[in-house]
């Protein structure tokens, strides 16, 4: 496997002939009755018995994708709701994830200054380094706020960096009331997700972050909210990959996210969740499969991927 | 005691007659030497080792500075870098500071959109809705990062208005880059804080929130970077409470963060941490005290606190 982490992800794309990621962020009251009603981990009102459930709804959730998708990112907010057990929870899923040959994106949106932003690279992207903790393996990379600049975001490039691990820094969101901040116009006719995008690329070019696929360790998190303003966000993060939140569930359709990939339709991974991992309640679905939960995620999944592949071929 | 979160603080403030924080944030290799020594303790390769010294620290931490501050800010980031034991000792943290009579500040920094940032809520701020964790307490506020907008702020928010708790919006931070995205000029005329500190004041303002002291269960980070800018900012947030970080170890004296409050000596918290907890390293404290590292603590807090009561009196 090559070292640097784009070009570890770009192999990983072209390996399944698409550029595609399964987002995991599970709610006990939405789990399939085969596993909520089931009569070990029927109870939401126990942490430790509806995490179980969760957490045997993501494990095979990892297993019916696997084959599909390149990547998985999971969703440290849905873990952290069960405390201390759900931290553990969560780093059981990066082992299985890791184990079942995928690309594990922790999708924990930390970021601070200084020595607090060395923690959580620490914590949340590093190899753990202690010695009763060897079996443990962190990540291949994580979301990264930027609002505190570049002496935030420093720590989490030096994990990169020494650990061949990436970062994708938040940049552009899908939300309704993104535009109240990341819309604001400066003076120099740029919006704030525009300067944001600045100084990601230019963190993004620092020494040793660039693989041989020409891209950088040091993505961004980019929602395809409109195609202009895409446009010009892929034209000023040339070295980045960017993690494209917003398909099914949120609206966007493959078409939406086209404008994120570069002509030979690199430089980008599309991430599915909700549409995907709760396939089982879409009608679509359920009148094909009936009560197989599992083929219904399966089926998503591979539409997923199809209808990605009609506008991006890798 | 009131119940809104502002008129908690406030109240607290004005028993302890200061407007002062200790902010804990606890690394193995800087904790004292009877602790980290001690045969039981020392072992920094083992997570659960250097944990156990870590959190024998911080609550003697806890119990020296509980009788002249009024709040504790306890950093996340220092806690998970112990990983699922490390959230558990953070909570055991949170238990003892409130036993303690302090109000607590979760220092979280969590901020994404939607149904991730309800889990963030639910997850580091809302008491637990667990029946087998009904004995664990919650913090009184955490610390959110804006850049979402205020649909990613929303759901703390929320259980601000329902449980009575508090949360305080990152504006302005201390660090060197912090003006690269956090200075950015607007075409308004007003820096990208300063836009972000609008729309703070307004998410303040919003219904259920103000209490009887007049300041809102939504406040600001507010570091004291430059004294013009502190005016504008306390001009443009009314309704906020400031959590000011950098004093001490990060270079702020009381009267650099004066400007933080009002001209009755209201609406600002100033949090020291370093210079505090390490206080046993400060050859000022080390003369007088030796190797007594809990009487330097002690002597460093009642001096942070002499300081800032010459400049603000409550």
């Amino acid at each position: 496997m090559p070292e640097n982490f784009a070009d570890r992800l770009q192999a990983a794309i072209k390996s399944k002939h698409s550029p595609t990621c399964v987002g995991i962020d599970p709610v006990f009251a939405k789990l399939p009755a085969e596993i909520s009603e089931n009569k070990d981990l029927n109870d939401e009102t126990d942490s430790e018995i509806a995490l179980d459930a969760v957490l045997e709804f993501c494990r095979r959730v990892i297993k019916i994708i696997a084959p599909y998708v390149p990547a998985v990112k999971i969703n440290s907010a849905f873990f952290e709701r069960y405390y201390w057990d759900g931290i553990d929870g969560y780093f059981a899923l990066i082992q299985e994830a890791d184990k079942a040959g995928l690309i594990v994106i922790g999708d924990v949106k930390r970021g601070d200054i200084g020595s607090t932003a060395g923690m959580y690279a620490q914590a949340t992207l590093a190899e753990p380094d202690f010695a009763n903790l060897d079996a443990l393996t962190g990540p291949d990379a994580v979301t990264v706020s930027p609002y505190f600049g570049l002496d935030g975001v420093k720590p989490f490039i030096q994990v990169a960096r020494e650990e061949s691990k990436g970062l994708f820094c938040i940049v552009r969101t899908s939300n309704e009331s993104a535009d109240e901040i990341q819309g604001a116009k400066l003076e120099s006719g740029l919006s704030v997700a525009e300067h944001v995008a600045q100084q990601v690329e230019t963190w993004a070019k620092d020494d040793g972050l660039i693989g041989n696929c020409g891209y950088s360790a040091v993505g961004a998190v980019v929602a395809a909210r409109n195609p202009d303003e895409v446009v010009r966000l892929r034209g000023m993060m040339q070295s980045c990959y960017f993690l494209v939140p917003g398909y099914g569930a949120q609206g966007l359709t493959a078409a939406d996210v086209a404008p994120c990939f570069k002509s030979d339709g690199t430089g980008a991974i599309v991430t599915a969740s909700r549409s995907i991992i709760y396939a089982f309640d879409d009608m679509k679905y359920v009148e094909r499969f009936t009560s197989e939960w599992d083929k219904c995620i399966e089926q998503a999944c591979k539409d997923f991927v199809a209808e990605m592949n009609e506008v991006v071929q890798v």
